[in-house]
């Protein structure tokens, strides 16, 4: 299976040939750019900038990089092998909080131990380690698919639908986790109708959920993040769906400044608040939502988020990324496994068993 | 009493010996900009132009102008009279739906004719026009300190207290009215901590209350609206306080897009919802907040706010500029009259016997 392009939608890495098409993701909505990326240096810049987001797009953009960088090693086996530990070392330090992205690179470091150990030569290891990317991309839509399928058989036709932030298609190699059931019910012929908050205060709702769903043909509506309650309170939402960043083993969750508002706005309308995510960002080291690190970031964000300030010159911010909603608010969460429930921290443990 | 330059807060609308000072709010926070009136159509065009803006201010601007409309009229008293027709007229265009503008420009007809009937010369009734439009502005601040200081009942000394929008010292005469009990602390000696929502799409928290409360050395913090929640949670918060353009018999409370959202938040975390304002804003005529009409907004507010697009073109928005939130869950109505709490229906009425 190849990442193939396909028309009616974007997306954000794809590898073509002999190098891998980058969606420039820092211009959108406003230009839809392909970077053409022919070496791991240019992997490296494309994480480093931001060019490329989302925790599975990085590793799957990182894996080729991989790929890109040892392609043209000249020398055997032994030489091949060393080139691939310096790349795998060189892209790991391009953002070095992002743990999806160490997965992926040492996935394909094993691929090519492996492949030596098997008696392959550097022409062959090299041929593996080009399928073992197309591969973690594979293997991440399916995932995301199985996600979508399971978070689908919780809508109706016609449902309303809110969500948070991007938790899309462009943050993976397709369907995204939260946007899953929404392309997966395009795909049926359902008319779901989304609101997406704008996300302030980097606004990912509008310049990427937005931007994604609208291209996709779905039905979606762009709201402030503060019309939230107006629009649950009108009878619009039937359920609200998020991505997340780690859930607890208690099932708290963690995600873009502004979910742990929706919840309880969520539940205080009845409306259900569903948490999509892969297994891979379930956390049973992470007891709850208390030993997950919240980072604040810098107060321009907020000041001068539009490339204007809006708010006076020193004036105090607080800026945190990241908020925490406690499993108490969580109806479901939504894995490629399947649908959990609370107890979480009992039905969290078993679906790893 | 005039309404003389405080040089520690800011004042939206100033008479100075001959003319009107004017700060243009469209400026804030980049630049503090007075514009000297002079003439009544400076006012209406400051008016249109929304160089000021809040509905007393409106009203206070409006009633110099019209003063400044009919200063130089040369003729007797019946040539007078018809000026200030006229020129009544003429300023109520400026925005024909601001109630609080009319009810401004009528008082000062209504003083004309009194002062004609009681034989006064041109001169004599031209200076009582100054007097009246002098005593509105001073009534209003009368008002808003009386807010302050039912509202700071409430309080104690070290209160977080959380605002949305901006129904602060630059919508009226002086003290605001959400914003009155955190300058008379202020004045008291007492440290609050404020938290300012930035109020999208338009942004008039971080422009204006953040703004102004900084300038009169308030503790304030910007937060984006959709930070409220986490800090509610975090304890933060022992107190909401907003302003309100229409409250209707029932105590249902209109307010800027966003306050729906807050209240229920504050209910979710225990924390009181206070609304302040005027006795003017309580409309018996309007049974709920189903009977107040909620004004739609441009798209172009939420896509395109500062000058730049950070949605998709052609993505459908919602923009609702109000929200009402019920009765149930306004703790307390703080007038200048008193504090009014549920049942609001009995106990509104009562406030107007």
């Amino acid at each position: 299976m190849t990442a193939a392009n396909h028309d009616n939608w974007l997306q954000s890495v794809r590898w073509n040939a002999d190098h891998l098409d980058l969606l420039d993701q820092r211009l959108l909505p406003e230009e839809v750019v392909y970077l053409k990326l022919v070496a791991s240096k240019d992997v490296w810049d494309a994480i480093k900038e931001l060019k490329v987001r989302g925790a599975p797009a990085i590793g799957i953009a990182a894996a080729y990089g991989l790929y890109l960088g040892v392609q043209g090693e000249a020398g055997g086996v032994p030489e091949l092998l060393a080139a691939v530990k310096r790349e795998r070392d060189y892209l790991a330090s391009s953002r070095p909080t992002a743990v999806n992205l160490f997965w992926a690179l040492d996935r394909l470091v094993r691929k090519a131990s492996e492949l030596a150990e098997a008696g392959a030569d550097a022409a062959t290891i090299k041929e593996g380690l080009l399928q073992e990317a197309i591969v973690i991309q594979s293997e991440d839509e399916e995932t995301n698919r199985a996600i979508g399928e399971h978070a689908l058989s919780l809508f109706e036709d016609g449902y309303g639908v809110l969500t948070h932030c991007n938790a899309g298609g462009l943050a993976t190699a397709r369907y995204g986790t939260a946007t899953a059931p929404m392309y997966l019910a395009k795909e049926k012929g359902w008319n779901l109708r989304v609101f997406a908050d704008e996300t302030r205060p980097v606004l990912q709702g509008a310049r990427l959920t937005a931007f994604e769903l609208m291209r996709a043909g779905i039905d979606v509506t762009l709201i402030t993040d503060n019309m939230a309650a107006m629009v649950m309170s009108k009878g619009w939402i039937q359920a609200v769906i998020v991505g997340t960043d780690r859930v607890a083993a208690n099932g708290d969750v963690a995600n873009k400044i502004g979910t742990y508002g929706v919840a309880v706005l969520a539940k205080a309308h009845g409306i259900p608040f569903y948490v999509a995510c892969p297994m891979s960002t379930i956390d049973l080291n992470t007891p709850t939502g208390a030993d997950i690190p919240i980072e604040e970031r810098h107060e321009d964000e907020v000041t001068v988020g539009f490339g204007k300030r809006t708010a006076p010159q020193g004036v105090k911010v607080y800026n945190p990324a990241f908020d925490v909603t406690p499993a108490e608010y969580v109806s479901a969460i939504i894995t490629e496994k399947g649908i959990v429930r609370a107890p979480y921290a009992d039905n969290l443990r078993r679906l790893f068993e």
